[in-house]
């Protein structure tokens, strides 16, 4: 009974589904004993889930009216626009709102924004382009959108593959006039891989050439900016390289509040354009809001007002960044053991920069291998051509031992 | 540069819009002398937005990690689902879950389940019945998914226009081989006219009788099902008779916590389907959850754990009902002074039984009379062939001269 084009779609088990077996098996054996890698969240050394506390207390402390009424305005409150402004561009947000066309609307988190991004860009069968490593949803979200995908490879050796993502822009641009690109960084999800500066200048260049043929729409997902390894400034540096570019590039950043602030729950994000083009700009002002309107009406007031209040007050920012600064030290306590680990017995990942996750590239035996693991009391996150590892969510401890438990599993299949 | 099926297209002005130019009236000349007659939410009699107590201390004391960390489950945790049933079927749940085939998906909102409903089942070109006076965001809806629309007479005299509803039905799923229709029932937004059991016995067999020349999916907006007049039992009796229908006549709920909880701001709704056919079910899972994780990915935890808590304990639901039948009071003296008023001057309103809201049919000059209220400091919400009362957000005080005021701007360009 359901439409035509939705017979068949479905969405994978995916870390929600295998959530329920990783609770039933620590139920029996106890916390200690089980290796949860499946969960995309991050907790603290004593595997409680990590809720940043002047986060909490802030959003305890709105009035109920900031909590239960409806957000003024379907895309958000001009206060909230303005304060996702200064989240996403930190330091460099002066020069950059100084020097281009930005706009705002809220999202139910990141995949809201990515959902704005490609119903709102993309035409009945363009192309998005998308990471070979890459989080399930956005193909889910191309598929019910009528739009195509194309992987562009992530690496040559340990870099980025600029090679492969421009020879498949180039190609698709060519072809339809139009071109759409994911690219999550910093602390792509699941490789934990960071575009350099010196990456970034390329990709941009990237996008010029492209421009040059049609219509380049490149989706920034940027959710787990603030755990990149080299600090803040740093992990935003490149985004003023979108400046001045030709105005039929459009930049979309994909912005969430769930990692950044822990609020996954509450559901906050935003979709933010940057053009040169104040007419694309006013475009997106309307289409964002239409699209709000036609699917979820309106985001969180109170996730929205946590936001706000964060950014009135120097004080909770500043207090709320040096609270995650200390899980940013842990998780690079966690990315070394595990990295030191893997060499040891000789257990090969993806290039690693920092953030929660790093990947195995696996794709031989890898049911079996995941259900081995299992027997191990270890749950993994099987991906599209590998594993996923979350150190966002395995104490230390655990991850002294995960990489040999691994390569155990993975040396009894394939020889 | 936006996708060209969007061209063109966005959201009227709504409440959200006149928002800004009330509360700028009402700093200049103090709340006392403005009449918002614009807002979808409920305010006390002192004029502050009402937040049901229970709820607010219900959801203050939920755990950090029950508000912050992500739902267990794309389409919403089994406990949500089982209050949700709970919440929408009162006290027929038992009788209709042992005779029927029922699950649910939570969404952002009411809005949520209307793009659930319309997106899953409607496809390309298909048409969706919608009410002549209505809210406004199914036309959005609709027109973002490549949905028709056609509109059926909601009146005939003082009771539901039968008759026009089941001549569009039948020309449509003759025509098409599928309909879809909304009936938003009970206190219809923004009519507040609710179908008796008799009146939905007709509609049932209305849908019956197109469900010989097709698919039939009948989507029963009930948002403010809880206000209504007639009490929570009678206001639900008709859904008894949705058991037994033929398997290609699917129910689809749009159940929304924003105003039965106070909980607008959470963005925590449900669509909730119910069939003679456990296939039609299966289906509905499977796609519904697809839905979610292509647009939201899930909905807030701390609002589907605020229901799961207010009806593991029946103290807690209990009291919130009590608190909230003492509004549905407030309600009943507003709507006996406006429609008193309204006699008394001669202003003519639609067929209103119960809810937040009554409209007054005008067409003609429509803009010079809204501005002309507007001179008075009188807000009114614009709706297509009428003009919308709020009585959820207006004091008894001010509806004492409300009638008079409108009944004057009318007479004034219309004669």
């Amino acid at each position: 009974m359901i439409a035509q084009r939705l017979v068949g779609k479905q969405v994978g088990r995916g870390a929600f589904g295998i959530a329920r077996e990783v609770k039933a098996t620590e139920k029996k054996f106890g916390k200690d004993s089980v290796i949860n890698s499946t969960l995309g969240t991050f907790f603290c050394e004593d595997e409680k889930l990590g809720v940043l506390e002047l986060v909490d207390k802030t959003y305890r402390e709105l009035e109920s009216p900031d909590t239960f009424g409806y957000a003024a305005g379907v895309s958000g409150s001009a206060e909230y626009k303005e304060a996702v402004k200064k989240s996403i561009f930190g330091t460099h947000c002066k020069e950059i709102l100084e020097n281009a066309f930005v706009d705002v609307a809220s999202t139910p988190g990141g995949t809201g924004a990515i959902y704005t991004a490609f119903k709102g860009y993309g035409n009945d069968g363009n192309t998005v382009l998308l990471p070979e490593y890459m989080w399930d949803a956005y193909v889910h979200i191309t598929g019910a959108n009528r739009l195509n995908n194309t992987i562009y490879k992530l690496f040559d050796g340990e870099k980025f593959n600029t090679k492969d993502f421009s020879e498949k822009m180039l190609e698709v641009v060519k072809r339809d006039g139009r071109v759409l690109a994911v690219i999550n960084d910093p602390c792509q999800n699941p490789t934990g891989y960071s575009l350099s500066f010196e990456e970034w200048k390329e990709v941009v260049e990237i996008l010029r050439e492209a421009s040059k043929y049609g219509e380049v729409i490149l989706i920034n997902d940027i959710a787990y900016i603030d755990y990149d390894f080299r600090g803040r400034d740093n992990a935003r540096e490149y985004m003023k390289l979108f400046l001045g570019l030709p105005e039929n590039v459009l930049i979309l950043f994909a912005y969430s509040m769930s990692k950044s602030f822990t609020s996954y729950g509450l559901r906050t994000g935003a979709i933010v354009a940057l053009s040169s083009s104040k007419k694309v700009i006013d475009e997106f002002t309307v289409v964002a809001e239409y699209l709000c309107r036609s699917s979820w009406s309106n985001v969180s007031r109170g996730g929205m007002a946590l936001l706000v209040k964060a950014y009135e007050n120097e004080n909770i920012i500043n207090g709320i960044n040096s609270e995650r600064d200390k899980w940013v030290e842990t998780l690079k306590k966690r990315a070394e053991i595990f990295e030191r680990k893997s060499e040891e017995v000789g257990l090969k990942y993806c290039p690693f920069s920092s953030g929660f996750f790093l990947t195995i590239p696996l794709e031989e035996n890898k049911d079996e291998i995941v259900n081995d693991l299992k027997e191990k009391k270890v749950f993994v996150l099987p991906i599209k051509k590998g594993i996923r590892i979350a150190i966002c969510s395995i104490s230390c401890k655990k991850l002294e031992i995960l990489p040999k438990l691994i390569k155990e599993s993975i040396d009894k299949f394939n020889k």
